[in-house]
């Protein structure tokens, strides 16, 4: 009976245990539950909208005369795409005055859209959408009021989800008063002190509105130098905007809430001794054209030895490409160019990524090490080189491109062969926002930007609109190689040539769709200009 | 003789012609040269530090109480990783009671690198770069001064590079005086006015230095509604901080200066109606499991027909997948686990990317629908689902991820086995930092975090941990897939389950020295904890 007894107490000690645990492990958390719909605007964005309304009616009655050669200038909304006029009417004076010329996207899209109207309006809700996405209270306008008395931080104050953080420069500047009383107020937040001040009252510490009062105008501004602020709501990345308050003045600020930005840091050489093998990769895409494939890899190997080569296949039937540090990817047939690159470059693991095509001769010119040069030493995360033709004639591709708000019809790409300035320290080099085929730059940037794998036989320029505000471009003409000759005579021209050409300049309606369907949904412009 | 002249006529003048076109296209251009060098801090930040510093100062001489429970939350730049002590000595107590274990990662480096010294001096460097590569004068602090006269916009101004803005919300609120002057300095823009006003005179319009003076007020204020700022130095994406002073008072504002984010707007279905195949593509890797791969292929089938399925394969002798919808890659023999990852997410060209492990097998409850419905509805830019295992238990893997900030030595980072807050309107979802490898995300996200090549054998929270601040994610635990099962006995493992296993779990040194040079160097990283 007492063995028996001490089974059944050992079994209900065990079984305690075991629901002990698993309570401990499993236990129900109370949670918060959180909306995370996608929504616009908040109340204080309204309040803030309204005073900005507010203060521009004063002074309506004062008269003033337009100065038109900066009014012009200002963004209206309504871009246009204007194409420049034809003023000399001569055999080729299209080859020796390079014209702009505009290509109306909306007119392409009514010309191939079964329903054009459907297509604006998903296009206007995804751009919504987009819009929501990306917005934080950090964008919103805030105005600074003359002659308050408050003291507080206008940028600058950041804080790690959950996490806590002073809230540097609060004050207040009053006239003495019987009382002096502050109030602050967030929406992902609560406030609370670091430390207490003597003479000074709290109310509300931990809570998402705090208020501060004292007969003592220093010590209120000494406790204020104590105050925190917790982020309470979870999320990765965005702001709440504070309220601090005192009498009949208001001032707004933004606390930026979120992750940090993970460093990604990369081993690197140092100036003048840079390890090529370990800093570079160099990728290209291959397509029926092994033959000039192997003059690319050959030439490489007269330089770089030991540098790793990509290379991205999509041929029907697929051919061996070996050798030391070459990396071959065989893909679906015909999948095409960008899908090629965006291969290529996702399997780089080196700090910078060479892009090369795969019809390219290295040559003495051919220094890589100033490319590593101008990407270590400067904030530029990819530069180009120049490429050499058979004439004789390098080619850097340079071109500029700027973006106009056209309003809900979309917007207008001008894209220009042209620089914005030379680059001090490097003679040969400018900035950009385009260059040519062969350039070097930051891996982790490239991947970020990314080559959209819908372009399947053409594409150039699309990476780079893509790259807009993500990229700071270079361009260096004194780092350049050979492009094997292009210019062959119709009967000189061997079977593979002849299918390559057939397979890549062939002009489909196809493509014209999707270049359409592109520039006008996904990138929302209404028409382009180029020259 | 006249058919001489007229024929030299006839070459100087198409000459003379000639030299135009080229003059006209090809003219050297008059270029600013502009310094790009990396470079930290300037003239206004020093200033701004300086004001910072007196403010600090003020009221030193009131004692303070520190409120412990607050302090201890700040940020000291010194965060540790303590592991749990163990409490409980039982058999697998540390099953039933998950601990919190610590790795010292700074110590991990001792262990392997022959110079640790040295890699310490290189991290940092790399580090210091990262940091002037990043920041921009929109970081800085700024605090509004109490009592300012001056009104102005303290966020919310942007321009596009080189183009011109109305800086808006700027005022003067002086008491009479026999003259008012307000004065506004940029370093990358000038100032001018859209419109002028009379009875106020402007010095310096057109350039970064410009003065408004006038013996009215109101007309000042009237001209301050028409100051323009002009971006004049490219940048692709800066800040420009503007000192907009009056008489003893000085403010300081920033306008930010770049090419505003491109939208990649994606043709969608709508609630209720997702059409999966042009929403999603199904992303996988395969490797020593052709039977498991072909598994999951016909499981897919029975729910989703036409859904695009991309294979990424590594395996030494490689053999064909095939069938409609079906995208198979071919790389390099054991190039590796993230590699495959990211070639396989590279190729997708849907809004939205499913990964699956070649070993999981749809069912009726892998409803995808479910997951494009959250991510349509929500801000989420990934969400997790469950994997069953044969035993009838799910795992959603959820975990929270946060980084504290350790100084020079490195950051903390910390990983718990938990989630942040549930979903309003999704009552089994919740938010985290990171799910199970069954997820579906937004595809330009996913290829902006991207998957690190150099992880070859292992890897799982490393994505996440590159996705922190980038990516907002969710966990649902009601779409479930199945997880072929793993649970055998050693007699009934086939030779390439034996292959699989002896190939993916044998853990090696060169393994555990990739892990520290990534957490120590990469990231950044003194030491992590987990549980």
């Amino acid at each position: 009976m007492r063995g028996a007894t001490k089974k059944s107490f050992g079994l209900v000690l065990a079984s305690g245990l075991l629901l002990c645990a698993f309570w401990h492990t499993w236990r129900p958390r109370s949670s918060s539950r959180v909306s995370i719909w996608q929504k616009q605007g908040s109340a204080i964005k309204k309040l803030l909208e309204e005073k900005s309304q507010d203060s521009s009616k004063d002074y309506g009655d004062i008269p003033y005369h337009v100065k038109e050669e900066v009014a012009r200038r200002l963004d209206q909304n309504t871009c246009v795409c204007e194409a420049d006029k034809e003023t000399v009417h001569l055999p080729f004076s299209h080859l020796l005055f390079p014209r702009v010329w505009a290509h109306d996207l909306h007119q392409a899209l009514l010309d191939i859209d079964p329903d054009p109207d459907g297509t604006e309006r998903h296009r206007a809700q995804q751009y919504n959408d987009f819009q929501i996405r990306t917005y934080t209270s950090a964008d919103m306008l805030i105005v600074a009021e003359a002659n308050s008395p408050l003291q507080y931080p206008t940028q600058g104050v950041e804080v790690r989800p959950l996490k806590t953080v002073i809230i540097p420069g609060l004050g207040v500047k009053e006239k003495p008063r019987s009382r002096h009383v502050v109030n602050l107020t967030a929406t992902q937040g609560t406030f609370d002190v670091a430390a207490t001040v003597d003479r000074v009252s709290i109310t509300g510490a931990g809570e998402m509105s705090m208020a501060l009062s004292s007969t003592h105008l220093s010590s209120l501004n000494r406790q204020l130098q104590f105050v925190t602020y917790t982020n309470t709501i979870f999320h990765p990345r965005t702001a709440d905007t504070v309220q601090f308050a005192s009498g009949e003045h208001q001032s707004f600020f933004t606390i930026k809430v979120g992750h940090r930005a993970i460093p990604k840091l990369y081993k690197s050489g140092s100036s003048g001794d840079y390890n090529i093998s370990a800093l570079v990769t160099i990728a290209t895409k291959t397509f029926l054209r092994y033959d000039k494939l192997q003059d690319l890899i050959d030439s490489i190997r007269q330089y770089y030895p030991t540098v790793t080569i990509v290379i991205a296949d999509d041929n029907e039937h697929p051919k061996p490409v070996t050798g030391p540090h070459i990396e071959h990817y065989i893909m679906p047939f015909g999948k095409g160019w960008f899908a090629g690159r965006n291969l290529a470059v996702s399997q780089v693991s080196t700090k910078y990524v060479l892009w090369v095509d795969d019809d390219f001769i290295f040559t003495a010119s051919t220094k890589l090490e100033k490319m590593v040069d101008i990407l270590e030493r400067t904030r530029l995360d990819l530069v180009g080189g120049a490429v050499r033709e058979v004439t004789g004639y390098s080619a850097t591709f340079r071109h500029t491109i700027s973006v106009e708000e056209g309003g809900e019809e979309g917007d207008c790409l001008h894209m220009r062969q042209d620089y914005h300035h030379d680059i001090e320290g490097f003679p040969n080099c400018v900035v950009a926002d385009a260059v040519i085929n062969f350039f070097m730059a930051r891996t982790d940037k490239v991947r970020h930007v990314g080559f959209d794998p819908r372009l399947a036989r053409r594409g150039h320029l699309e990476f780079f609109i893509d790259a807009l505000g993500i990229m700071h471009i270079g361009s260096c003409s004194d780092v350049i190689i050979d492009h094997a000759s292009k210019i062959k005579l119709p009967w000189g021209k061997t079977e593979t040539e002849k299918n390559y050409e057939r397979f890549r300049y062939s002009s489909s309606g196809q493509e014209r769709n999707l270049h359409t369907e592109l520039f006008y949904f996904k990138y929302r412009f209404k028409c382009m200009t180029s020259n």
